[in-house]
């Protein structure tokens, strides 16, 4: 089962890598992480998707409260949160095939960001099925370059 | 200045540890990143914006380069990028003042994504500049959490 945690950090020096190599020292690989400053400028939230044994990843949870400098580590169940991700994709689209590619982003509601003679950047916000459905429609013209923010969550 | 940096990487055990490891050990610290995989599933994408000085950054980026499992480091140069950073936030908003609330979410054209009787949760994407627009105007309301993914970054 995929988790989403939301942990709340001190804006202090080194508190990301001791996050990270909290989980990686314990056998768990980050599938995403997103971490900026909240609107208190002291503190900042990361957000981690992970995947893994339940027992074990409790366990991790438990020692991540630990760590110095982490406020408050929330594990959201299904439906407790808003869940966003945003995504930027370079895909191939020249004069042939530059209206279909429009049409399936005007279809995603997504944003046009840069255009050129053979190729778009296109900007979409969703959840993850959202987002992978969008880039399953797009790879048949030719995805270029892609960066994902993965899933960024907020209690509802 | 501030620098934006991508990094891709090898979808590989405790690459992202070893990355966030190198800038702390280094004494940088970062100010925001994220990380997902990308269209190829073998490969994710690092992207992070970090302070300090120029000729011991340049330094730290070629160290990153040599490390296992990293395939390209990219420090992007302003105007060569697009940038872009998604924002979820909660808003005390009630009777009296969600109108106003509102208001100010469709000028900065933002998506209202969970409403109650006394707040809102809104999504907004945007640059830097626009999102703390945004909150500027928000915070006398009474903002009560919030999640920014950092700056995502994809060569223009």
């Amino acid at each position: 089962m995929r988790h989403t945690i939301s942990i709340l950090v001190e804006n202090k020096f080194g508190v990301l890598a001791r996050v990270t190599g909290l989980f990686s020292g314990r056998g768990f690989n980050i599938d995403s992480l997103n971490v900026a400053p909240t609107h208190e400028p002291s503190l900042s939230r990361i957000t981690a998707t992970l995947k893994g044994d339940e027992a074990a990843l409790n366990l991790a949870i438990k020692q991540v409260r630990k760590l110095v400098n982490v406020v408050e580590v929330t594990d959201f169940k299904e439906g407790q949160a808003v869940l966003r991700e945003l995504v930027l994709v370079k895909v191939k689209a020249d004069g042939k095939t530059r209206s279909e590619v429009m049409q399936i982003c005007e279809i995603f509601r997504t944003k046009i960001v840069n255009v050129d003679h053979t190729e778009v950047i296109v900007e979409l916000v969703g959840d993850s099925s959202k987002v992978n459905a969008f880039l399953d429609l797009l790879s048949p013209f030719g995805i270029l370059e892609l960066a994902r923010t993965g899933t960024l969550a907020l209690q509802r």
